[in-house]
């Protein structure tokens, strides 16, 4: 009955030391999020099929992984899709449920469902995992956790500064050292599909504007040929690829690009705003900046657009995010402008190994512990065991008395920072012998002063 | 493309207030578990249904969440399965992986396949989500939180004396009033099934016994006898089954009946040991009670089993737990005896919220909220919102010029404690005028005097 132990692919368990330095950053962002009054709400790991299919696409309904009905519900299976390749109809009769793909969707289903309970603007943020079908390789799970800040109910431009200064927040008390938050504004992609001429191309030209980092200029310029945008609007288009320069040049170039276009003048002016509220606010250790060809692929975005890379790491975008006017129209709720921003929790991770800023507390260690001699002595080590523990320090004593020699084996793979000794002479002169396990050096003390210098 | 938003039978949605509790109850286990050594470890939410089949028994296996394999993979259903109604064959034919149904199997699987990454006695917790397909009702859902605590690799009752203080400072933590630590031993269970001449009706013993609280002393002397224990066996059993008295009493009671069982004396003696070390080192609030008709339903226990329920409340237990020698080795590594005990975070949840036992500052609120005039007053507010949350502390600004009222009514809603207001006078004399949203009361003060009171 035995079987060799293995883990499901895509999947990761993780050990001590990992939960310490994941709980290290999750507890960073939760501290940050509710200094800004933002509220932890959890939503079920499943949701019904119909709840999440057809919202992120062909591509992201495909990776929707999908839980089998169980027992006898299994019966209804529809063989004859089977047989006609209808693969997604037999699915659905054989499965109701599914495990969710992100954690918007869910949201925007919450909110609607719990409308008359909450306050608007509703500021909430979620810390869960989620869960993809995608083809396992490094850096890429099936489980991975998510951290959504959003706020629904309210258009105010507060709220994109609030979003840079949480990026800002966040990243600089995990201290990673600089970074950049960079930042568009979808109706600026309107406007510029609509100047160059090609307003009807819009969806093709912010896909085609979204891999730029991935297949370079010229590799966007072939697509949007490909998908049969004129060649006066890719002209229009091509020098605003490969501008560079700084905010302001940025800005006096597009207002020139723009000028004629409502919508594109809109994006601008609103980008204004938020620059000219975070000049004066000020940020730790980010940098905004105006990104012209950032596009983000997700249709729902309606306004500002944000993702943020780290300097000095060859990583993708660690977070992203933008604003979505009517994402709970889907759910029958209409004409509720929100805004949500996404730490990857997996990638931050990366970055702050990669660049050793894992403070030393995230060490899975433990302060005391405590010998066994066995008999009364060990008697004596349980008893001081719980006065540590009374003055709420962490302690465990070894369960029995075997050789001193793997005790302390055992300290050394516990990380113990101190070894307490107690033996027949220290139980009757009321006293320890303290080993520190760093230095190496040891003393014997009372056990009324060790215990008040805790 | 609206649709009415539901959320999947069986699954919860946590609003902030919720998350707050379970946040303040789950931190207190937390340190609890870390002040005497253990150490939080993560699995994944699924695992290949081979690790988790077969482990749970008949009814077990049946109520496990198993996940549709993905694309062209559902093209390899076994349609001949499926018509002659072997629907597990079935199942497994388009299933590969499925949710944990609880996390006592994964840790099985995790140290075993870790076990060269481990120091041994290997003491961890674990507090995630696990899933049964139960059907829904009252107080039983599909998707709940276990918190589990573990100590893998030693046979030392000291780790059953550990496991009861855990029991008793979680509890007592939490400002239980009074609650039952209710223990006996599996050995004492098997001593009793031979000294009444039925030491092959073991399993039959422990299952019935196991139902005594719902079925009575009479259904379980039914039970008995439907499965063919001896008549002579059953009325040795009756007076075990409804014999009350104090610790002592029982345990001279069994000393009595257990003679010339050495495996039943053995569990008495492990168990009066166990007595000894609690009875010296004292609980909290916490009661340890020998229970003769514990008996815990699963197969795996051998020694110590536990169970904890609160005095005041009508709930079954809110916890459990036991000794196993032997968990590991369904994965290949034998010998490693270990004792772990649950919390049931639901029930624990429940019994706090009937006895109103959740602290205040669980409360969803916020300390500031400052109120929106617009203009530069509005630029003056989030300057000093930025300074609030510089002192760690929470607030929010309105995020535009609404009408006074609403933004009170906001106020309101959030719970906050304090309005801050900035208009024109106040921001020329570089105050604030602040209200206390308890008392109603409201006064101006100087901007530097106030942060220097966060």
């Amino acid at each position: 009955m035995s079987a060799k132990p293995r883990i499901s692919k895509g999947t990761r368990d993780f050990l001590p030391a990992d939960v310490q330095k994941r709980e290290y950053m999750f507890g960073v962002m939760r501290a940050v999020f509710s200094k800004y009054g933002y509220q932890a709400i959890e939503t079920p790991s499943f949701e019904l099929t119909s709840t999440l299919m057809g919202k992120y696409g062909e591509e992201g309904d495909r990776l929707i992984f999908r839980i089998l009905n169980s027992g006898e519900k299994v019966k209804k299976a529809d063989v004859d899709a089977l047989n006609n390749n209808e693969l997604p109809k037999f699915a659905n009769s054989i499965s109701e449920k599914a495990l969710r793909y992100d954690l918007t969707v869910p949201f925007a289903r919450f909110v609607v469902q719990h409308q008359n309970e909450l306050a608007f603007p509703f500021k909430r943020y979620q810390i869960q995992p989620v869960w993809r079908s995608d083809r396992p390789q490094h850096g890429r799970y099936q489980e991975f956790t998510q951290c959504d800040v959003d706020v629904v109910g309210s258009d105010s431009l507060l709220y994109e500064v609030e979003c840079i200064q949480i990026f800002d927040e966040v990243l600089s008390s995990l201290k990673l050292p600089s970074f950049a938050i960079k930042i568009n504004n979808r109706k600026i992609l309107s406007g510029i599909a609509e100047r160059s001429g090609a307003g009807d191309y819009l969806v093709t030209i912010v896909t085609a504007i979204d891999k730029l980092d991935k297949i370079g200029k010229q590799g966007v310029l072939d697509e949007l040929k490909n998908k049969n945008v004129p060649d006066s609007a890719i002209h229009a288009l091509d020098p605003l690829l490969s501008f560079s320069g700084s905010n302001e040049e940025k800005m006096s170039l597009m207002t020139e690009f723009l000028k004629g276009s409502d919508i594109g003048m809109t994006g601008l002016n609103e980008l204004q705003d938020v620059f000219d509220h975070v000049h004066s606010l000020g940020l730790q250790r980010g940098r905004l900046e105006f990104d012209i060809t950032l596009a983000r692929g997700l249709n729902y975005y309606t306004g500002a657009i944000f993702e943020v890379a780290a300097d000095d790491v060859k990583m993708g975008s660690i977070c992203g995010g933008g604003r979505y006017d009517d994402l709970t129209a889907q759910f029958g709720l209409k004409d509720v402008s929100g805004i949500g921003i996404s730490f990857g929790a997996d990638r931050i991770y990366d970055v702050l190994n990669e660049l050793n800023l894992f403070p030393n507390s995230t060490q899975s260690s433990i302060s005391y512990l405590l010998l066994n001699y066995g008999g009364e002595d060990m008697k004596s080590s349980l008893d001081l065991a719980q006065k540590i523990r009374a003055k709420g320090v962490d302690c465990e004593v070894y369960p029995n008395k075997a050789k001193i020699q793997k005790q302390f084996k055992y300290a050394d793979a516990r990380n113990a920072r101190f070894v307490i000794m107690i033996g027949e002479d220290e139980r009757n002169s009321n006293s320890i012998t303290l080993k520190n396990m760093e230095s190496g050096g040891q003393e014997k003390v009372s056990r009324t002063d060790f215990l008040e210098s805790l």
